[in-house]
């Protein structure tokens, strides 16, 4: 059978047990019921998830996959495309946002290039996935081709099956791509059917013009591609990249593990987007990790029904806000695992009547 | 002088040459500028705050002030008075939600008894600055007198002062108090001049009789104290509470040492709303940890000008909400210290102009 779709199939619903467990628990610790919001319903889920009703996540990694992307040259960035593979370069040095907020949380980054244009000097440190060097223009027919797509889906599966034996516990997306904020628009007016002006933002910040260059540009890869209600993987190879492809593959494959998933931003998003559409059920296993600047980013959100955690006005990528938002992960369950419960601590619980006393 | 006066004189604005220095060095690192949104620029006031352009804060500490409030007598509160004092002693045990997230971010917990009516066993751990055993009704008359409104407030600065020699970078405000969600929104009612209603909330989790029960106690406190208008430490007094009181002066100390201060929740946010009142240069000093689900604190946040970092439904105090926004503020001037710049790393800057190419 198909690799991907195999994998999708192992994707199973959340660990009832685990999770009524972790209910219990959270409801027993000393705090009212509910006081720690959020954070209550985040550390149910994730015992859910992971199948233990006390988890703990101590081997991290962010998943930076990187690839150049053909629609650059019709002048959608504010910055020329070598910076993709200088911002490799970078990763690999632990210059980058996402390396200094990666060492923060305790967490691997899996720098990884899927297809980068630019010359990466030899480097043990950065995966080779490369598929092509970057993707063809979107704008004047597919990106790239569909034996191309389900490869950088599956690369992005190899990508998680080759950390598994090192120990991996919790999963962040990042992404680095020149041009990957126009690619992502794209797949959400592709698959929701919004107006391309309503899911497009100034990506890595491009001026009016460029807005209105990035927005033609997805009009016409909508209408020469057909791309509008594709299927999910159709999508990804008409108007993707394949750094957008490993990720959907680093979705399904940590889903398919029990391994919960911090979706980064936009890109990220648009990747759990795919994922979703595919796989439905791999939408339990996503964690939301901030609201981007970006004005796409909250569609495809709701479009999911995943709430971000943060919200902070980044539109980086990389993986900087899952990073971060990996702190509340642990915060939420560390609550869970290490407070005391009423019982243990002796303290009263709330009055059964709230009279006056 | 007045020990307070002369403090919050000592709070300066911002040292402007390190503000300048961090925002330089912010704009020159390997991301677009302005990308990592609000954690840029809370990098760069955190330079303004301690003058180090490129601080870091790893000693911190959380300040969780306790004490009973007079009415809890009209059934304000879904819990018992007892739990005040049965809390303490969890805080000191390790078992409290505000131990677990204050290790997770590495912070010392700094217990302190401003005035609980429960018995609490001799602990060296819970600094002993006991007030009085519970303020009076608030609804019935001034909660405190002046004398203890000011003690309350010497005993908070007494608790930062004595905490500088083991070193002290940031800080976080916390609050234990069976009651002081009602003392809160009295406070938030007189400074703004608000109706009661539009500042009351469940606090613990009160049902509808309970929350009528607090807003008449609160207007009935507002009529007899005359507290609408009245100075900042004055509505202190009148419809404070001992731990409110201590928390106005760990936040005034901090700022005068140049420590920045977490502001955690509602209860925390009505200590810094009296504190910048009294002292508006303080708010420079301060960053706001959530938006608390009391429907006051939002109010109270907008009077200050203060946008919190985080917005995930807490309602529990203690500092929690803060110990979670530390772990952002380290990541912020961990970005700030740590990353590459353009010219380090050899990545191409913005384009100067966004034609195609």
């Amino acid at each position: 059978m198909d690799i991907i779709l195999e994998l999708a199939r192992r994707i199973g619903p959340l660990d009832a047990n685990a999770t009524a467990e972790a209910r219990e628990r959270q409801d027993s610790l000393t705090k009212p019921q509910g006081s720690l919001g959020r954070l209550e319903a985040l550390s149910i889920r994730l015992a859910g998830i992971t199948g233990n009703s006390r988890p703990r996540f101590p081997r991290k990694a962010v998943f930076v996959c990187a690839a150049d992307h053909g629609v650059a040259a019709d002048g959608v960035s504010a910055y020329p495309q070598e910076v993709t593979a200088q911002m490799v370069i970078n990763f690999a040095h632990g210059g980058a946002a996402i390396n200094v907020l990666a060492r923060r949380v305790g967490a691997r980054v899996i720098v990884a290039d899927l297809g980068v244009i630019g010359e990466i000097p030899p480097d043990p440190t950065i995966a080779r996935k490369s598929i092509a060097r970057g993707t063809r223009n979107l704008a004047n027919g597919p990106a790239m081709t569909g034996e191309q797509a389900r490869e950088a889906v599956c690369a992005g599966i190899d990508l998680v099956e080759a950390e598994l034996p090192r120990g991996l516990d919790l999963v962040a997306t990042g992404d680095m791509g020149i041009g990957n904020t126009t690619a992502s628009s794209a797949i959400v007016a592709a698959i929701t059917g919004r107006a391309v002006a309503e899911v497009t933002g100034r990506g890595t910040g491009v001026d009016d013009s460029g807005l209105q260059r990035k927005v033609a540009a997805i009009e016409r890869a909508l209408a020469v591609n057909q791309a509008i209600g594709s299927a999910p993987l159709n999508v990804l190879a008409k108007v993707g990249g394949f750094e957008i492809g490993a990720l959907v593959g680093v979705i399904l494959a940590a889903a398919a593990h029990r391994i919960p998933v911090v979706i980064d931003g936009f890109i990220s998003g648009a990747a759990a987007l795919i994922a979703t559409e595919y796989c439905p059920q791999v939408r339990d296993y996503l964690i939301a990790a901030h609201s981007s600047v970006e004005i796409g980013h909250r569609i495809l959100l709701e479009r999911m029904e995943l709430v971000p955690l943060l919200n902070l006005d980044l539109r980086l990528g990389e993986g900087t806000g899952a990073a971060m938002a990996m702190h509340l992960i642990d915060d939420a369950v560390a609550v869970l695992d290490e407070m005391a419960t009423f019982a243990d601590a002796g303290v009263s619980e709330k009055d059964a009547e709230q009279d006056p006393v």
